[in-house]
């Protein structure tokens, strides 16, 4: 047995080694002749890939307002069947992902939740992930581990069946499609505006372990003359990595903790999710911060084009009368979120050129 | 926070107020453009309409008996995703339901149970919902409460995106589908005898609790001359709200417990579930009423083109003996329930000209 | 209620008859028009069988591989619902199963666990089956009880929707497809080699209750001049049924312990689990048989067209590192699972024409 476990450490050996790299060493792992094959981190997009990503979910969203596009749609990738691997429930991330699939023509399997999987037979994670690669042709996972769909990528990536992996949120850190998606949404708010460029977006609430406004943060170094207002309570302030990188990066930020006088200043205002720490499930407003709490009433002090933005699902964040003001784009955003991984799985299929035909 | 709880407050005042009203009064709310939008009550149907969906069913029953005909189906709603929210577990009216929208060509999405519902990040309801409808055009809900299924209509006739939605049974009382399945399984038995017009039917077993027997009389009231026999234990009578109403329609019914003598006079026997109300989770024959079971030797009692019906499951209300009797047509009108179903989506969707222009 | 309890046991009783009848005298039963309709035994298969239907799985991964050869396979049966009733989890049988219906363009039902099953509300198994074979037009089933799946498909064949039974396991005796999936294996692994016939294969661990190389032995008796090596310690040793039958049906066979020894030996080596038996959940290599474990210093004992196989999943069986030598086919293995099942679900719908008729 020596023999044996001497190879199984030293295998195990090389992912830790693959996963101490910095994740700019890793990206070209993630690749198949120059293109990107799986999507794992937001690091993985650059100026270029975000223009033509937004355009690609337009073109998609257009078409399927008719039959007729739609029907385009539906026999890009019929040939074409993928797996939801979704081993943390997430309805809406689950939803958007299989409803983009379905726009596209694709076959789904759904895995949700553990019990259904086969690891109850005392199977490796990496023998489960190579059975779901040998029944289809592209792997969307969500799992509560850190690095679990980075390693479902590596292991795949050295095996005779290298599809596609897409990253639906592992652990507290990435969550890729989320970045992408509300991208997506100031881009679109702002097309009368001239896009993102020279925007100043206020981001409220924990931002300290919000992977959503950090991720999104990261990005904001691909637009030009972005300023950035850090909204939150000392105790959730970003973390000086993120503020580190922005300052290298030449994006202007700012910090503060008083919600209203920032209102006035900023063209979007993305609203998070934020509890009291020793608060494990709680179930009241007063386990929320009323001070970063957007109310019916700062309506009157936000701009006329300024645009309101949450990650969903939302509790006290945003008051509820507040949805029908025509700046409220949550729920557009949620929808855009659907386009938007369309958009991918189209790319990571090499199909773009056949949504953009019709449009020729 | 004060401004806050007001306008949550007054948002539940006006769905309360909404709740409270008449159905009568609620009906014009799910429709648009002077036609059904949302199937929320049996109360909805009228002659015409009952007669026009059977006929839709008709022809697509029809239809999917060819290859030609089932891919003519498919292709009629293929641009099209619904999605099923079965929070309470149903799987005969959830298999009826998604087999109905492949035989059309939608896509499906599907929640069963709660587990996997965002509700546990403690979302409201309300935003639950307005999620889905953000991925889907249409959604069809099973929910153990009164009232869901109206409020679900309710909300998203609200927003921009009102996409249609079906009840699939809400609580004790409502279940429209279950209904028109009977319905048209009567009229298409008593096809070659002009319909249910002029018939006799016997209700039997538990009349005070079954939503299937009192949607169905009270649909009756759409049929000319029928005759109503209810066959109950004095306990488990019809209650008098469904008798003031036939009395007011000029529909005839009589009250009995006398299972066998009345088993001559009918041209159907609808037979439902009953037990002993003691009884919680009964197991056994001795849990039932035995002078409320159809058996075999019943099968010489009622007349050759007597129809014997069952909304299923069953326990111990007809014998198997019966099921091979060509009377016994609980089986067809569950499969029934799936053609009629795809009748109402098809409607609910605008599209009955493509199914029936097959025909012309 | 007498009656109905002496109806009862006599129907219960033409099952048990049925049940204890010898396989041999069933299969009429499970054909329609001399062909089979229900795949609910191994011993269904002949030697004519076998070799049209690994042809066929031959076909249908050839045309897969081309988006115009997908589509064709597409549109092969879009016009049939399927229903996967997987009492029993199972996702790697399951995803194969689903996989191989979406290749197809069958629309499919899953009902997976019990817990959404009608069972819940006290109906019969013989209810619950009819209720499903309402809606589609094939069931596929898994369950932990022998002979459920031959139950499911002897009550069909007596009502008027006969619609094809397709057995994915049913207790720890039957489960058809993976004996066909492993012949086909075979057969294609020696392709260039003449076919499985004249080879030698060694099936090595828990002989004695593992259904897959029992059937697998089986089957062999429809190939010239194969010679067995049944390698297991002593107390797993295959049973004395299928050793009579091997000897009467002059296949020949070798028993024995020494694992190494018959390595250089064969053409195949086909490795199942195996544990001790006092080792209830075994979670480390020491409940094991490290002299039935193939190690990556074996690769060089065995000879250079030799095939290692395995039913998967794995525990310490073969060592991962073995997975990178060519000839380990266990993962083809589990992906030619998928084209069989195709293939033979295609076969039971009677269109193997249409699929064959590309290539013409």
């Amino acid at each position: 047995m020596n023999n044996s476990r001497e190879t199984k450490s030293q295998t195990t050996m090389e992912w830790e080694a693959f996963y101490n790299l910095e994740v700019g060493e890793k990206l070209p792992f993630f690749q198949q002749n120059q293109r990107m094959l799986d999507v794992v981190f937001a690091q993985q997009f650059d100026r270029p890939f975000l223009d033509f990503i937004c355009s690609l979910a337009n073109q998609i969203r257009q078409l399927a307002r008719t039959k007729m596009g739609a029907e385009h749609l539906r026999n890009i990738l019929p040939h074409k069947r993928a797996m939801l691997y979704f081993v943390q429930p997430s309805t809406r991330t689950f939803l958007s992902f299989l409803n983009a699939c379905q726009i596209l023509g694709l076959n789904t399997s759904e895995i949700r939740g553990t019990t259904t999987s086969s690891e109850v037979k005392g199977e490796s994670q990496e023998d489960t992930i190579r059975t779901f690669s040998s029944y289809v042709d592209m792997i969307i996972v969500r799992h509560p581990e850190s690095g679990f769909v980075e390693k479902t990528a590596w292991v795949l990536n050295q095996t005779e069946r290298r599809v596609p992996v897409l990253n639906g949120g592992s652990g507290p850190d990435q969550h890729p499609t989320q970045a992408l998606l509300d991208i997506y949404t100031l881009e679109r708010s702002f097309e009368n505006q001239s896009g993102l460029d020279g925007k100043s977006i206020a981001m409220v609430g924990d931002l300290k372990r919000g992977r959503t406004v950090r991720s999104l943060s990261y990005l904001m170094q691909n637009y030009r003359d972005v300023t950035l207002y850090f909204v939150s309570p000392q105790e959730f302030r970003m973390k000086q990595d993120i503020k580190d990188h922005l300052a290298k990066k030449g994006v202007k930020f700012t910090e503060t903790d008083d919600f209203e006088s920032v209102l006035p200043l900023v063209d979007g205002v993305y609203m998070t999710r934020i509890q009291k720490e020793y608060s494990q499930a709680p179930d009241s407003e007063s386990d929320y911060y009323p001070d970063f709490f957007f109310r019916k009433e700062h309506l009157e002090l936000i701009q006329s084009h300024c645009v309101i933005m949450h990650p969903l699902p939302r509790r006290f964040e945003i008051e509820v009368d507040v949805d029908k003001d025509p700046r409220a784009v949550y729920w557009k955003q949620e929808r855009n979120g659907m386009w938007l991984r369309a958009a991918l799985i189209a790319y990571l299929f090499g199909v773009e050129e056949k949504i953009m035909e019709e449009f020729k």
